[in-house]
């Protein structure tokens, strides 16, 4: 059973009891839960796509562990190939759901755990690698669905892990057996934890000597005892809540703050423990890989934010406005920057000691450059085309009001052969594109911080060899 | 009775009988509906203030036509100074209240029929000015808030109004009668219209003479036969319907459609009536000034912006960061242009025929400008300081949820002497500036949108002279 | 003799006599010219580097039409992996010299005329593909360095070819004999046409029927009769005049006018002659191909300007200081955002029907588009990082001046280990990376100007599907 | 005589005989240098046109010394007025020169230190402000031209003057005699030197005690014994050196380095000697008035910048394509911009204790900050509005050329009514415009380096309130 359905995959969520709170009340069934579902519809496409012909050529992939096919969100970055098809599925799935579908998070951490258990096997002797094999061959027969548990909640950012006033603002080792360990902290911007059947749990920076019970990495499922989901809010709730005015009528987004309290791990699923000097390179490539997956993603949401405006000037009545035409090719060119970007990382991918590739940093980096900051342009540029409807909109309840319907049906259109309620539709969305907190506070702070990108850039660009080209042309002698 | 309080503010407001619907509802108590009264509040604070001896300075000027001491918001620009008194005083408010209180733009109307009554008249016989006049000695009189009806709802924007299909896609006069006129049409984003007792009404747009009927200009009140004021949707509702997680405590906005559906206006109100050339001098003399309020009010937000993210650096234990600083000086360096432009807009300000100053229209659109677009970047830096709990942040009543309200205090703590709750709220503060909708849509398109003040920055600069300088220093010889 | 060393390239110059003039002076010795043998210098570095172990790896390629080895500047592009190789040879070769080596254009050319003389054939049943692979034949054969000629001068901008005053204002065809065609015109910003043995003259735009006798495309030699190349201005020519202060110590550009007063071209080197209906594909496809090389080749610059700025920074003794480093990101990102657009662009290139592999416009003009903007930007932080003395420093010559040279060593010294002269030297490259007019106008408007580019990807980006994707995800029903 | 003509001017600097080196040659006759004397009529013009009616508003104000009339050059700021007349006559006079003038520096170095100096005289008893104003009546009476010597050129970046390897990399006492002070060090980027009477040098920056004597401000003859003037090098040489294709026919600008070898400067001439604790109120009230200069003189070279892209548009043919409307308002939004910073920093300006008005910091170097980045963007429009031909374009000289100028006349023309000749110089002043290192430099790092603007903006902007407004919308407590 590699490949679930969207059926199947449902199934198997609704068998899952995890401990959830949204808005300050436990949830017991949260596949249905208004605030929760539009997530796992997105989700749900990663399934029913890769039973799809034209999405499986993207969905669904070779496992070199098993010589079956599995979903590519659970298989190893094994050549340049899959690098580029990666962007490419990422891209594909974004323009069918407008938002995030989250299954990114875990295939990235999947491939950072493949490489640097590697690496600390070699330095170490330990046998993590073949433990994290054995499990993703468990999550690929299963067609699991993999969160990755990075971000810690970090507590006061001046201070190392070891030295916070409060051991616990990061997740870190608190008590290990003869069967496992038992950690504990918290996990913030959890994308879609709920919509999952596993977490993947790293590191959420370098580490040294004194955090050493903070370099940890673990498998766990979603639903251990002592995890527990704490939605996160967010903007336009109340649409969802009530059901109307939803924007993306399908599918929507959600991170819960996952507390982890005394869980226990046992040892088959823990594949980093105190090896600090390993934490740094685990988050960094799990950082490259995702801001290559960013570059995918939001570069198939930069074409629905292009088609949305091209759509939107269409209903004003001016499609052919040259300040709209201006404005589309600098959307454009945001989004084929990320894009083209994410491509050459791939083609410039180097294979590791561990035969899984790495994405080139510089380019990789560079993408999410663009989308911490230039997509926030591309936001706006949408909004100018649109006007200003985008916001104060009157409610679909105003239009199927039997009293003022047929003013706003009246008042609300625009272009005489476009109906009232396709415009107010493509106001909402658009609506939904530019406010929707999750999507849009991702895009400058998901897969690290923009300054985190930016160290990134200068760390790994070698200086002297550029200094030295200087150097050569102004006539400059070398010293000796 | 020149100057209101608070409570009397209040006081007349629920002594009135606006036609309003919310989310698909007829509401008959605005004045406390949580989607509306934080707006209420806000105004209230331009009556509380006035009575405050800081507020004061800044609040109350004389008018030269009671001799009275009377709101700014209801007296003429008569001097360079008003006008610089202006800036200033909205710079005051939106320090104080981090978003809209709405009574500029019945200023700026005011100011604009004040300038082109005296013109029509002039050309006309017309005595649209001295009616006009014993209308503000009546609103100055009893110290009213009036909203300026502006924005038609515009239907197929390529085509003029007396060329739409639907002939009320620019509100028109239907009906002339001995009494007075009858009006017909819609306006959008009314900012703040159910907290004014009078609407100033304008058209939107120049106007030729197949449009005359759309070239009106009248006074009504807010509580009209005929007006329906329909709630337009935003972000964040959620949060004000439930008095939770607020972000800003006490203030916020919204902007209805206003419908006109066969309103009657004595002609005691009516300032414009079919003189259609006169309607484009309105429209750019409101859209001059508007964009001069903009500079004023936004600045002043601004400085809301600078201290929410040198708060939240300070709260999460990196207040002096080197890559912080950088991006809080270009914060500053947006807010302080527009605050520049538009002292500079007031100091160039040339006094019209009708004593009214008309400010630098050159130096207020630029102003208007970054509005538009670089202070879409200030939010988003302020986003990239804060960090991701911008999003995503559990909400009080999880906080309060005495199962997990430890976990909460516990995880979302920064700094050590900072409490969880001050920064909690400091991050809901910073989504609400980051994300309420009608502040963000409105630095957009408040005022106009930025086509329209390129359009005048191209208009209102004299090329000539421009050129002539090029061609001397290039020594180029003119043509006879 | 497939590959040519430098001093043959060298030699092969010397055989040659073109028609020259620079600065109203006929010039017979064009390849000692001071203004002129910065480029040959350039020009040979690519027949050098192809006899160097490294060089040849990426300058080297075989011919499919004669089996030999190759300078890949005169072979066409037969699959991704030649256009990826492409990419790295240019920026390889930027890299060392810090300016324009010319010969990018001509393959560029050579590729385009590829492309485009097997779609005419195939239409019309010509021979010009025949004639066209013979001649490139020779070309490889005899390893000759060939320039583009594309840009005419246009005359008025608004005005098609056959609609100027003067027909000349685009080269076109003016008579036809039995052995061949006259033609007569000039193009404009001819790269380095002097160091050059070869030219292939395209048309600049798309042609109407009208325009007919100006869809014309042939290969002429540079010595040609009728062929006169006048020197157009640069900045910093004293320099090169003097021989002191070059900041770039050996390699610079130069772009002449070249005029063609009836020059007469045998049937055998005319690829495309009235066939109006081609111009656009050729020139659009060569525009492709050459911004695709400019992403190459400005990246290598790019990284000069990098390894420049972090010279300096080191000789001014601030090599860490965090604003430094803030810039130098901005280049960096820069830099590897047209590297990996056009990485991009080579990954995603099409197979046409000739065999030869197009470009991805999209990325490759997106490319470009950073180029033309974006690219400027780098240049002023260059500038900001170095500090004032990019302009206004005392010559070599002050220097080496026995009054005052021991005071210029004395004050212009920077860093304590730091020589002077070193310093002098970098300020000077410095100086010429920045302001040197050929190389800057070049990033904006060379391989055309950027609202061609933006035309581009208007044109090439379908916003239907990405309009459909939008109607999709906001719920509105397609029309049947 | 306090108003000198143009004439008198010269006379009176052919009377000088500085020492200067040009090129590594001595040079007698300054004057009438080709690489100097474009900056003389530069300033020959601040002569001629306080004798214009137009001009002499602007140029010329009332001494409250002498009560006589004076160039406003040499006049304090006494008002609000007079810093607004400032502005505006910079403007002005750059408007007509589209280059330096020069008088700017020296200006603000007489009100800088006309502030401080009564500050040292407040705390030590001294009497520099008395010597400092006789000193002023001189250059009033006698209408002297006067320069500014601030920038050291400070060796080691990291190193503060008393601990740099070599003692001069700042200008500092060597001796001090009962007649006088002996100098020793050099200022570079000493815009225009040699066009001035008398130089009146101030600290680079802020002094510590063991920077004592580095403390020191002072006048000099620009030719008293010991000042050596060398040129600084720019671009553009070759064009004034022969007198042919200048771009501005009559204006330019240049830069020396100043040499003090052992100067003697007696005690009435000395301003601060050894007060280290003003040295930095010194430097940055020089710094806030130049940056204030800069805003006023650059947004008239601005309108020399609109208007040669305009002019250049309508010459190519294309004077109202939207793109170029588009990019002309950009242009003209930067130039408003400093513009509307700068008369804002000159109403907001404070009167200090002398009696001297201080401009609005905040606002002075927000003004700057966009010379030094967005205005390198709008001479880029410049260049793309304009075309390729702002590189490459043929000489004058072969214009003339019996030869090939009817083939130049012919290929160079543009729209049909432009004669070619017009158009050349409009390319060439654009040349000019765009490529002159000393401008474009000095938009960069003149009146200090960006850096220093943003470091003043953080130390200028009090972030304590702002953060206490945020907290108190966000409905956090004050602790108590």
């Amino acid at each position: 059973m590699a490949l679930k359905t969207a059926e199947q995959y449902y199934e198997s969520l609704r068998q899952m009891s995890p401990t959830a709170y949204v808005l300050g009340e436990k949830v017991e069934n949260v596949v249905d839960h208004p605030l929760i579902k539009g997530q796992i519809a997105g989700v749900a496409q990663t399934f029913a796509l890769a039973h799809d012909p034209e999405g499986k050529e993207l969905l669904v992939g070779r496992s070199s562990l098993s010589g079956e096919e599995v979903s590519r969100f659970v298989k190893l970055y094994e050549s340049v190939d899959d690098l580029l098809v990666k962007v490419k599925m990422l891209k594909f799935l974004s323009q069918r759901t407008g938002t995030c579908y989250m299954r990114c998070t875990g295939m990235d951490a999947i491939n950072a755990t493949g490489v640097v258990t590697y690496d600390v096997d070699k330095k170490y002797g330990t046998n993590y690698r073949e433990r994290f094999l054995e499990h993703l061959k468990y999550i690929q027969k299963n067609d699991l669905v993999v969160w990755s548990g990075v971000t810690d909640v970090k507590g006061d950012r001046s201070l190392r892990p070891s030295a916070q006033t409060d051991p616990d603002m990061y997740l870190h080792v608190v008590d290990r057996t003869k069967d496992g360990i038992v950690v504990r902290g918290a996990k913030a911007h959890q994308s879609g934890s709920l919509c999952a059947h596993e977490g993947l749990i790293l590191p959420t920076r370098e580490m040294r000597e004194a955090d050493k019970d903070y370099a940890v990495c673990f498998a766990t499922p979603t639903d251990a005892e002592g995890i527990i989901h704490v939605y996160g809010r967010g903007t336009l709730e109340e649409r969802a809540l009530e059901g109307v005015d939803l924007g993306n009528v399908e599918y929507s987004k959600f991170c819960p703050l996952v507390i982890f309290d005394n869980v226990f791990v046992p040892w088959g699923r823990v594949f980093l423990c105190g090896e600090y000097e390993f934490a740094g390179e685990l988050v960094r490539t799990f950082g490259d890989y995702h801001r290559h997956s960013h570059g995918g993603c939001k570069c198939g949401v930069g074409d629905v934010l292009v088609g949305a405006a091209a759509a939107i000037a269409e209903y004003n009545g001016v499609p052919d406005a040259s300040h709209v035409n201006a404005k589309l090719v600098e959307m454009i060119k945001t989004a084929e920057t990320m894009y083209g970007c994410c491509i050459a990382a791939s083609v410039e991918a180097k294979k590791s000691e561990s035969g899984i590739y790495l994405v080139d940093s510089i380019l990789a980096n560079t993408s999410k450059l663009y989308e911490g900051k230039e997509y926030h342009e591309v936001i706006r540029l949408l909004v100018e085309i649109a006007g200003g409807l985008v916001a104060d909109l009157p409610s679909e309840k105003d239009l199927s009001n039997p009293e003022i319907g047929h003013f706003i049906e009246k008042y609300m259109k625009g272009a005489a052969d476009v109906p009232t309620e396709d415009r107010m539709r493509m106001f909402r969305l658009i609506e939904k594109l530019a406010f929707e907190t999750r999507d849009i506070v991702s895009n400058i702070h998901g897969g690290g911080s923009p300054e985190a990108h930016r160290m990134t850039l200068l760390r790994d660009t070698d200086l002297e060899p550029r200094k030295k080209l200087a150097r050569k042309l102004a006539g400059i002698k070398e010293k000796e």
